[in-house]
């Protein structure tokens, strides 16, 4: 992508609207605008990096044996009605009434629609277990939304549901949830720690929230050191074999959020404990009957007599990890893309443009590192290098080519880490090598 | 896959609600569910096959030079009373009162909301041209909402908006879009034919709606038969060359949908004339300066004054698109995927499930196809052979190949080809050669 013809309306200035880092960085970016109060469209450069992350998010899915599909935003008011959750749930809920009266909802989360899918189309016990998700738009009416995607009111948001025969096999299915979230959000270059948590309006008895630790936080949290190293599982990972020891792993050292902070557990660890600032990214529920009971969701067992379904449900806000891995991966002079998740691999930074030297170097790489597939933002822009280099950094592309007359001259371009900050001078040869590796 | 354990809930009887075939095959197959009125939810292989026609419409306008972004599906209603549409509109669009009594609308079209974009964030006429789209969930509260996702409420929608300084500029922005119209319903394995249209409450004068022509199609329409064989542009195609010439064959001929016949003009190509059904899938508008004028979308133009911007519309219905293939490509026992947009390239049927020589040739020519890359669907289920023949046929993937214990003792599975019908024995080795070509 040239930048001369990209929309990316960055900003120099702060906006003032802005309170925290991932909000500004955004806004600054050219990533998003405001469309109404926590109603955002998002600009290409932000909207790249969020199909990377539902794309991470899918992958990991289908990994785990979830299937995909996808319910719709606007839902039927009378299933909410059948759950009994529709008074339950609050002003959150956007209520609407169409042309011919009928109340329907703008789903904050899907347990109602999904249930009444399963309602209708599982019979059997030979259709179970499943575990169906899809990556959707979702409404929550917050009476003050702020912090940009971390809290708006229109967000995206995975939501997968389990339905199990027995217990144990529900429990299956929250692990295989529980493992597929410390990959995802480990590939999304963050590292997230399974806290125990309350389940809310969702119901149920046994939840964790995924938790990214960063400076910048919402909430504060407290866990046992050893969870900073704790090893991800790898992707060969047999997802049919018993994951019980995996979870007993990430679970029985000391992990809590404010709320569920516990001073005489805590001090066992004594300085084995972190206190730190965590923002949630995503949440996990074992809600056993909680639907199935008031929604009839129930398969003909072995024996031939109906079973009720135990249940789960598994949520990211895909939206909001953006903001979480921006939280968990900015300096001072902007954004610092984990590569997983970046809108470009490489910038590439025209330091003299107009001069023919620089000019045609420039478009040779170009045309090279996109030919090898290689995802590249072309500074093309008749500016001065100082803005370049800004708008770079702000940008936080993992890799940056610097190409200069006077470099070239000498046979050189510099490759700079955004990250480390680390620059070589290397020939354009290879910088190609090295970028296509 | 393995169709055990997949949600692919078939009808063996024909819905009563469905009075359209592509309605019928696409409940019958599985694929979607209505969740309220006009409303679906899409099960996992409609899903795939959405996200199939997706990626299409997607790789053809970044082909095309048109940049993605997301709006929002709920849009502030301030902006429609800018545009003068907030009356003009009508009952069609869901107007939607927050917990603060502030006015949102579900968006059944996004002009306003990317003018208000293009108005803020487009500084200066080198920033121009460009052309924006996203391809995201609208909304239109029909009266009646009925076939299917063919005429549903909950839809989605590729819209693409062109930004220019003046007719010239715009006229070409039209005729990149109309070429990549052509090539995006191509690929989806359908003909579709410009015809020249009115322009409703889109507005503007020059507009084509993007006809396929379908025995069971919703409307009228006539043309010339020389469009049937007509070239499509090829990928190699250059965006910035001039595209008139191309414009130009391809309207050229007489083309028009039953609004718009004129008995005169179609009489003049006598017997070069069809007369034909056909299915709208997609529509594009020039607009000119209806809605910078009274949004006041203007740039700074080369002589520093401000110009009001020339803009243009391009419409793809994603999800009607579906529908409108399955209209053109079905037989009496069900549908017959292109291959492009297929949810699975072959069906693997496995004729005797239980016997030991064929669940070893089908597990192992499984894990060998999958591991090429190929989409497969197994049919493991504990059926008979007449049931997964008649299940397979009517999901129409393009591919089938059938595996018995009988065949086997001879060397031999048949592969058949679901739009011809042809089948030919062959060995597991050529059946697996065959199908990762």
């Amino acid at each position: 992508m040239r930048l001369s013809t990209y929309l990316m309306p960055t900003l120099k200035e702060n906006p003032l609207e802005a309170q925290i880092v991932s909000h500004r960085l955004m806004l600054r970016a050219g990533m998003i605008r405001q469309s109404a109060a926590g109603i955002y469209t998002w600009l290409p450069l932000g909207y790249r990096v969020l199909r990377k992350i539902e794309q991470i998010v899918r992958e990991e899915q289908d990994r785990a044996g979830a299937q995909e599909l996808l319910m719709p935003t606007l839902q039927n008011s009378e299933l909410w009605k059948q759950s009994g959750r529709y008074d339950a749930y609050g002003p959150e809920m956007l209520r609407i009434t169409d042309r011919h009266d009928r109340v329907l909802v703008y789903g904050p989360t899907a347990e109602e629609v999904i249930n009444d899918i399963a309602r209708n189309e599982l019979k059997s016990y030979k259709e179970t277990p499943k575990i169906l998700y899809n990556i959707q738009w979702k409404f929550r009416d917050e009476v003050r939304p702020r912090f940009g995607v971390m809290r708006g009111r229109e967000f995206l948001m995975k939501d997968a549901y389990s339905f199990d025969l027995t217990y144990e096999g529900a429990k299956h299915s929250y692990n295989k949830m529980f493992v597929a979230y410390l990959r995802t959000f480990a590939r999304c270059g963050v590292h997230a720690i399974p806290m125990k948590a309350s389940t809310g309006p969702i119901g149920g008895d046994l939840s964790h929230e995924f938790i990214v630790l960063a400076e910048t936080g919402e909430e504060q949290v407290y866990c046992h050191k050893d969870y900073l190293n704790m090893e991800i599982p790898n992707e060969d990972i047999d997802y049919n074999s018993d994951l019980e020891p995996l979870y007993q792993k990430w679970t029985s050292l000391y992990a809590a959020t404010e709320e569920k902070f516990d001073k005489e557990e805590a001090d066992k660890i004594g300085d084995n404990l972190i206190s730190a600032r965590g923002i949630e990214v995503g949440q996990v529920f074992y809600y056993g009957k909680k639907y199935s009971i008031p929604m009839n969701v129930s398969v003909m067992g072995e024996d031939g007599k109906p079973v009720y379904i135990e249940g789960g449900c598994y949520g990211i806000g895909v939206s909001r990890l953006m903001g979480a891995i921006i939280e968990a991966c900015h300096d001072d002079n902007g954004i610092i893309w984990p590569e997983s998740v970046a809108p470009f691999k490489v910038g590439l930074i025209n330091l003299t443009t107009g001069k023919e030297i620089s000019d045609k170097a420039c478009e040779d790489m170009y045309s090279k590192l996109v030919k090898a597939g290689v995802e590249v933002l072309y500074d093309d822009r008749n500016e001065r290098a100082g803005v370049k280099f800004s708008t770079m950094d702000l940008i936080g592309l993992p890799w940056q080519v610097l190409v200069g007359a006077r470099g070239l001259e000498k046979g050189v371009v510099e490759i700079k880490n955004r990250k480390t900050g680390e620059k070589k001078e290397v020939s354009v040869e290879e910088a190609i090598n090295f970028l296509t590796k």
